[in-house]
């Protein structure tokens, strides 16, 4: 459904690695836990790490009113949105073919600051990006909260996804080389709830912590 | 030891967050698995994963020769290199206190194409930096390979770490909900080896794959 619609969101290299669906998009963009948001401030380039939640065809970012990022953007201004899941390293016999394995998506476009119920759904999407479900058990932001707080949105349509997957590709000769070759994956892992130090007895993990770290039984 | 030297690089946002020591930038620099890399192009932000490693104060960058950043750079051009480590979800009684525990570094400067010995040390760097020991126990790169790679320098001398550690801050009044408050942790884990389907019988992962697992037997 969505197609890329300059050149610079193309992927050159191996065109094989480039997907442009959106369920591809997509599907990256919500499995990756942070976005790296590249801007440009006096002509230079700047990349910090963000987090994203997506509504739709709607990319929201959140950060700090006060960081130079939100301040840039609050006019709207271009922003390059990287966000990538790495699956695995890859081990070739040779150097030059080792490799990993990754999702990763970019979008491009115009990032505009949003306000009102917008800011708040866009709020949501990124709290539920997280930790689907904890909106809901959380105390909603009040006004003095959304004032302190800004959000950005970008649209979906200029995206593209570079994906890797598979085993190493090592030349002919190498093949039979001693040397291991294969991949080792790699996961993230949820560890042990932490409890807040000020957290009263008998509260204990809510159904939407227990849920993102797979146990079966919830709080 | 190392300080930053222009307003940029310096973190503005929570003064406490901002660090801003060698030791602490290499560590972070040292224990991402990928980088991403800001450039401008045509006037516009650009951000790629990009494989990195160090070695002493160089920032070694790899990517394909074709690929629009390394065509970029090859005469030497601003980037922004933002490596991120993200190392919990941060749950509050508020949803606007929600954080994220993370360890992050900026390294901002002029990244320039190395050859010859400098460019079989930046791959070097980049080996081992994913996986330790596995350098030496592959094929070293031809000429032929060399030719086909391309490998940038970046000086980590302008650079900055924003760490974040610890529990939620909740507002005073919102402590006694009965809400789960606290830290769900998230570490990499790798997964056991998967075999090359050209892996000939009987060879086992190497030392270094099985290290990088801290597996306690190597193979």
């Amino acid at each position: 459904m969505s197609t890329p619609r300059s050149e610079s969101s193309r992927v050159r290299r191996v065109a094989d690695r480039g997907r442009y669906d959106t369920e591809t998009i997509h599907a990256v963009l919500d499995g990756a836990l942070v976005s790296h948001v590249g801007l440009v401030s006096d002509g230079r380039p700047i990349v910090i790490p963000m987090l994203h939640g997506r509504d739709g065809d709607a990319l929201y970012l959140h950060g700090s009113v006060a960081s130079r990022l939100q301040r840039a953007v609050a006019g709207g201004v271009d922003v390059c949105v990287t966000a990538t899941i790495v699956d695995g390293l890859v081990f070739a016999r040779s150097a030059f073919h080792h490799s990993m394995n990754y999702r990763s998506v970019v979008v491009l476009g115009t990032a505009e600051s949003v306000d009102g119920e917008e800011k708040v759904r866009g709020l949501r999407a990124i709290a539920e990006h997280l930790t689907p479900g904890r909106w809901a058990e959380s105390r909603e932001p009040n006004g003095a909260e959304l004032r302190q707080t800004s959000v950005l949105r970008l649209p979906i349509d200029e995206a593209s996804a570079k994906i890797r997957t598979g085993g190493p590709v090592d030349d002919e000769e190498d093949i039979a080389l001693p040397i291991w070759a294969g991949v080792l994956p790699i996961t993230p892992h949820w560890g042990a709830p932490v409890d807040a130090v000020d957290l009263p007895p008998g509260v204990a993990p809510s159904p939407a912590v227990a849920d993102l770290r797979g146990d079966t039984v919830g709080a």
